[in-house]
């Protein structure tokens, strides 16, 4: 498969391309676009064809670049109200995306220091600071894969939830990053993958991502994790996550939390993998988090044929959980791994 | 809806037919069928369309007096041949049900008992005895609901896993019966049905079910139930079973030792409901059930459109897997609540 982990969002050679994989279309194809329309951008991100918080940051980075090599200005007042406008119509296709945000705004603070200097030296500014999001997060992704190496053995068995891996970020993914960076050293890992139900990204994307950088791996449905523990096969539990509270409480992909009780039961270490940036300091413990509920049709009739329930029936979809901070044995940041007590220890490491 | 809980198999009213709900195109379309044909019965229970250990078993007796009725035999010894050859073609459509060699037995003895009194009270005999094999059904899953019922308060909010209610059985199920009594006597419980991947039955069939009977039914992803139980929702876990060892573990559909694990964490009662037959004196602990494991196609693409996981990927697929017996808070039997510590309470109710 034409597939690297790590150019899944890259420029076309000559720069004026963003060239990216759908990710809708996985796992039954591998398509590539490319682009240099704002509309296009917005729908890639509004459809999902990329998707995972650090991807879209990256995303919108190259973004930004192309279209402003193609502004037909030549003064830098227009300039830079054009380039503006198109960082909020990006910032509109997913506006609680945090990453988005925070990527356009590092881009514009580039156009702004750099304004007096030319549209040139702007436009190869744009170039360097889309291409440093994107170096940075590598090496954010590489440092949570070490420290989270350092926690596993070879030949160990390992459940993660979810996707938290290339796809949803750089190269090596969060969660995913110790399990690829073992594979390159010949560390021979088993991986389960739970299919994470409703939307079944770790079927999709998890899957897809372990098999083809040629990792064992075995898919089961949410409901199979105990047996799998039960009976010796896991040896740790990687998982990524979205907020994490003061006291260590933190929300991540439904399901994750009951996967953390069964580690607690089975004894199994369970690690939580993410950068830094994933701390927020406003929030003192996870009953403060609020959880999003998501459409019913998800769970009634998404992905059938048919509807596969009684069509009004009611259901609770709720898209993340909340993990207490007992059931989690460390976490595994580019600042090193981080164990109980959390409210002691996250705060000397984050603050 | 036209469905009765407590009919979905029956004779035709003149007694020449039966009549049966198929199961298979549920929850989508309520379709009666109507045979006295052999191969279709046959087919019944091999597609799926009867479906449960007790309604198959309900189902066959009812085929076996139907058939019977039929034949153009008037020899007593003809005629036995001819009704042991049906009986043993019956139970090849699913040879490891045992409620279905055990019924066809059943109906095999009334014949043996009344071939000497002629040929019509052989046919009314079998009759007789299919009618009473479902009243005992209904009994016996009357009993289990009382005493389960007894456990529970008004408004209560119940987990439940699978399907083990009428569809699957006869009037009342076995986990679905405090609930469907509880339903006629206005208790108000607020249902929360795990899906079940990866075939579904709670979707399919327990969320059906309950919402047919008006109880307050909400479909939830396998995954979700820890939440549900984290935010208060869940006062008792009620869940049927396959078998029970001597010690009190029991083996029931994948996904259950789970939600077992879960309700010990949340400290909730988690209560299995089963007939007295479902305890196998030969079996000390849960270690010596051998868990099925089934086609890996369930998992990576049954009721989708097209594959939803990479085509090679390996799937575990296990059909069952075993719950501790220190997790179980109770057996609701039609016996009695059986309470810990099981390896006596077990013995000393069933020996």
């Amino acid at each position: 498969m034409e597939y690297l982990p790590s150019d899944h969002i890259r420029f076309s050679e000559s720069r004026t391309t963003v060239v990216f994989l759908n990710q809708a279309a996985l796992p039954n194809h591998v398509e590539w676009k490319q682009t240099a329309d704002r509309q296009e951008m917005y729908d890639a991100i509004k459809k999902l064809e990329v998707r995972g918080a650090p991807a879209i940051g990256i995303f919108a980075a190259y973004c930004l670049a192309v279209l402003a090599k193609n502004y037909p200005i030549s003064d830098i007042v227009g300039f830079g109200q054009r380039f503006h406008e198109d960082a909020q119509f990006l910032v509109s296709s997913r506006p609680t995306a945090v990453n988005l945000s925070w990527a356009t705004g590092r881009m514009e603070n580039v156009f702004l220091n750099t304004a007096s200097l030319g549209l040139d030296r702007v436009k190869a500014a744009l170039d360097e600071e889309a291409l440093r999001i994107h170096e940075e997060d590598i090496g954010m992704c590489s440092r949570i894969a070490e420290n989270g190496l350092s926690l596993l053995r070879a030949g160990d068995g390992i459940l993660t939830h979810c996707n938290a891996g290339p796809l949803a970020t750089s190269r090596y993914g969060t969660a995913l990053g110790p399990i690829l960076l073992g594979q390159e050293r010949g560390y021979n890992f088993h991986v389960y993958a739970d299919e994470t139900r409703p939307l079944l990204q770790g079927a999709r994307l998890t899957a897809f991502e372990l098999s083809n950088a040629g990792v064992d791996t075995t898919l089961i449905c949410d409901n199979m994790a105990g047996l799998a523990m039960r009976q010796g096969k896991i040896q740790a539990v990687l998982v990524g996550c979205d907020r994490v509270a003061r006291n260590g409480d933190m929300a991540n992909k439904i399901g994750t939390s009951q996967v953390a009780v069964l580690a607690a039961f089975y004894q199994i270490p369970f690690y939580v993998c993410c950068p830094a940036s994933t701390f927020d300091g406003n929030i003192a413990t996870g009953n403060d988090i609020i959880i999003e509920e998501r459409d019913p049709e998800e769970i009634r009739s998404l992905y059938y044929k048919e509807p596969m329930a009684p069509m009004g029936v009611k259901c609770f979809n709720p898209a993340f959980d909340v993990t207490d901070h007992r059931l989690v044995s460390a976490y595994i940041t580019d600042r090193g791994v981080i164990r109980p007590p959390f409210n002691e220890n996250l705060a000397s490491t984050f603050t």
